[in-house]
């Protein structure tokens, strides 16, 4: 049986799965990012999880597993070089190239990409976006990430890092991003840009007490401080994204990532923007859906999807 | 010998050239496309002009000419289906079919797309983004329009409508747009917002007595209110131009247009505006130029260029 190796390489944890043709997660392990410094260990133990799972299925199916590769989705991790090039949150510095350091263990296809980037494509392999030849994924979290699709192909650009939208300048100058610019979409529709809104709101400062959950769940017991936030991060999130559609007209924008867990709240005001903001050549043509791939899945799935990438 | 047909179709005019392999316009016609309410009679008059070209070039050279297909730019060409969608600003109204009618007279290739989407093709094919992968070109007029090129080929998107950045909106709630919407990028940096953003600093009402090439005169004059202008107009073109590379992470951007004629002025502050708003991960990854085509010629190999697609 054919399987796939997906890493999702944070700057915590590092989650690791054996994948099915089919989109299954049939076997999980996790290895402790941050107690490394190094990548020869680093990787030395991921190969040694591998290799036990790989056996572990072996035995449970009674027939060889065939791994076709190993795709990895990793902050700053470069789709051209298959490097990891100087990630600022993570323990293991430099210039970190996974293909040369993996092929010492298994001679396999190895694939990396952004974490972003992944997820578009782990939607396009084997989640909503199945069938489609134009689609973006948003992925709202700590930062504001995006994965592009064009022809059926992930947009990496000439140097292997397009699809940064959540670094497009939403707001002239407007809030300070941590990229040092001002008005980053990121700045407003992450979860501390939320959390940001509805402090102003509130006309308090920003704590460590409020999260955007628990923003979601006050908008769902009717606050309307909460429900105000929401109206404005849908109405940000709508303008990004019409802006987007002006750039690659794609059938379907897709989105994931903790606070998009709301829901409606989010999504009315987000689609009734998006709908005001779109140009009216583009009126019904694209969709805006959420992630049809599980929270819990989605990173380990994107970046086995890599795999499947037409060169 | 091989040559292809480009057809630059205007509201007004429609210009035609015959052009060799290697990029030159060796025969030139012109049809006056507001003279006509059908597209029969308009293509049966185009295909006229071609054979009349033919003739010519194949008693000049003594050589039978091979007709490589027929290349189409014209306002509100779909790519995907070969026809103009309505366009609002020609006489021939409806949805032109110009393969169908084009093949009643000859059995060719028939490609059509906008004609900013010409504009960035030709540049890849004959300009200055040979050997680019990753480029977008920005078009400068009446309106603004775009062209993105991304791994070698045009972004047409699941429509055929995609590359319309010069609606994308740059400042939220900023000023109307003749699409109906506020703040698009074309309100800014086309002739006619040029012209707007002097008449605003100078205080008096936007006049036709005012154009964005006396604007670059004056400019080069030394006159303050005009350099300016173009300080404006070059921080917008600036930051619309940062955006769009975190989409495409492009080698290049483009530039053409008659605004974009009047050079430095213009230039220089749209250089330092783009650094300043530029993502750091993209810092000195991608060059702003401007089109290396002459104005009279790009417009028809940018439509013969798109014979040169990839499917």
């Amino acid at each position: 049986m054919k399987y796939s190796i997906g890493v999702d390489m944070g700057g915590t944890n590092t989650d690791m799965g054996l994948v099915s043709e089919n989109g299954n997660i049939v076997l999980r392990r996790n290895l402790p990012t941050n107690a490394y410094t190094e990548l020869e260990p680093y990787v030395r133990d991921m190969m040694h999880e591998v290799d036990e799972m790989v056996k572990e299925e072996t035995m449970r199916d009674g027939e060889a597993v065939s791994l076709e590769g190993i795709g990895i989705g990793a902050p700053n991790g470069n789709y051209y070089t298959g490097c990891v090039d100087n990630a600022p949150n993570l323990t293991i510095k430099g210039v970190l190239d996974f293909g040369k350091e993996i092929r010492k263990y298994r001679d396999v296809p190895v694939v990396l990409s952004n974490d972003a980037n992944a997820a578009a494509y782990g939607e396009y392999v084997y989640g909503g976006a199945r069938g489609m030849k134009h689609f973006i994924m948003f992925t709202l979290g700590t930062g504001v990430g995006s994965g592009i699709v064009v022809d059926g192909r992930l947009v990496h650009g000439s140097t292997g890092a397009a699809g940064e939208l959540g670094h497009a300048i939403l707001i002239p100058h407007g809030r300070k991003c941590s990229c040092g610019r001002e008005g980053c979409l990121e700045t407003y529709t992450s979860a501390r840009g939320i959390v940001q809104t509805y402090c102003e709101l509130k006309g308090v400062p920003v704590t460590s007490d409020v999260s955007s959950k628990m923003i979601g769940e006050l908008a769902h017991q009717g606050d309307p401080t909460a429900l105000k936030t929401w109206e404005i991060v849908g109405d940000q999130l709508g303008l990004a994204m019409a802006n987007s559609v002006t750039f690659s007209a794609p059938e379907a924008i897709f989105l994931m990532g903790g606070p998009t867990q709301v829901g409606e709240p989010l999504l009315r005001p987000l689609r009734k923007a998006f709908e005001k903001y779109l140009l009216n050549i583009y009126a019904g043509t694209c969709q805006i859906r959420m992630s049809e791939l599980r929270a819990n899945e989605v990173a380990i799935l994107g970046a086995a999807a890599l795999l499947k990438m037409k060169q």
